[in-house]
């Protein structure tokens, strides 16, 4: 094992153990995770991000195209697709962006049959939770981390039962305080929807992307501003968008 | 020397003889050419990407911002930003886009003090032609082959003059012939445009990235459409754009 990869679990382990058992951290190592098996891309496989405004990043809503620019945004599921047709031209891969800015977990909810049941896709990649916590602080929305859980498993319950054969991915979400959107007093508490989108992973056998290790790796490297890579903290930067991305597709086979 | 760069040298070779000679080909070879020397790009470089619409690609005119998805387009320069950026973080580079739909290399010397040489560009990356030769077919621009090499070397001798240090790359003009706006009747004429570019970068010791032959030989892949790397024959798609981005990161170091 790597530094990079010892790193994000180290990072992963500690970021976990306010909320969940050291046990069931453990497990979801030995059992997927970002450094973990692969995904196989079949031909003509349907991949669908879904999300939140890190994922929307300014997509066209006009039509349901897919593989298109204007439908894919501007951040890391559109440079995703890019990696993924570039390198893949023989799979005729269908690739959409569904995400919708501003979206907590039971929003996705709401839309979740005409903005993924009905696109039936092969891989799912989902990443949601920052504006679950968020809202609660700066936008008058009322509710816990229990809720999010609760509202979570149900819609990744309502998931498997419509597509049980879809591979998941779920990130985690991330937060970088650097004088942006995400102020201390966002700790402990946004630590505890972090280790829930952990644990939904382990629950529904989802490959782990920890994007908040990443982050945090990341932060440290030698940049000339702490808001290189997530400028307001919450959004990333081209440069955060292409890692998220590269992390994304370094999945892939 | 790998299968791939044999085959690039091959087509390159093959598409410049009908225009220049067999030596003057082959010094460009065992000068510089995709595959041959890195770009080293230092801390703070500032790199220009210029062209007309597989550049241009959408970009936001409103400001002079650079490293800004709005500033970049939506197509290999964006890209090639996106990975650069996330690639190397500690340079601090800068990087812009100026393409300008339309434009042919006469239109690019018009515009040449404020979107080029005050920009101070320690990399100019330049993909210019197409329209030379396309609107003199369709969109009656009375010129030859010998007023875009006229227009070329003058704009490359200006930057020279100004931009001494500048390190320079240059583009293979390209066109698919699949149903779209390439028709039979571009050659064998604009074949010669392909071999002018080639001959600038040999002129002016710039890194000549030939685009042609790496679309020629991802055409030969299995792929549903033969749309599926440049749909109308003249603008890539996102997978297309990829891989142009590709190609032109694979140059720094």
């Amino acid at each position: 094992m790597n530094t990079r990869r010892n790193f994000i679990k180290k990072a992963t382990i500690t970021a976990g153990l306010a909320t969940v058992g050291m046990n069931s951290i453990l497990n979801a190592q030995e059992n997927k995770s970002a450094s973990a098996p692969k995904i196989k891309l079949k031909e003509n496989a349907v991949i669908l991000f879904q999300g939140d405004s890190i994922t929307d990043a300014g997509r066209g809503r006009g039509t349901n195209d897919y593989n298109e620019t204007s439908n894919l945004g501007n951040r890391y599921a559109m440079l995703a697709a890019a990696k993924l047709l570039e390198t893949y031209p023989e799979k005729k891969l269908k690739i959409y962006n569904k995400g919708v800015s501003g979206d907590k977990v039971h929003q996705l909810r709401n839309r979740w049959d005409s903005d993924c049941i009905d696109i039936k896709p092969d891989v799912l990649s989902i990443l949601i939770g920052v504006n679950d916590f968020w809202h609660t602080l700066d936008f008058g929305y009322k509710a816990t981390v229990k809720n999010y859980e609760d509202d979570y498993r149900a819609l990744l319950e309502y998931t498997k039962e419509k597509l049980p054969d879809t591979q998941l991915i779920i990130g985690e979400p991330f937060g970088i305080l650097n004088g942006g959107a995400v102020k201390d007093s966002w700790y402990p508490e946004f630590d505890k929807y972090r280790a829930v989108a952990k644990k939904m992973a382990e629950e529904f056998n989802a490959v782990f992307i920890p994007y908040q290790s990443i982050f945090d790796k990341a932060q440290k490297l030698k940049i000339e501003s702490n808001k290189y890579w997530v400028p307001d903290g919450v959004h990333p930067s081209l440069a955060g968008a292409a890692l998220m991305a590269r992390t994304w597709t370094d999945l892939c086979i």
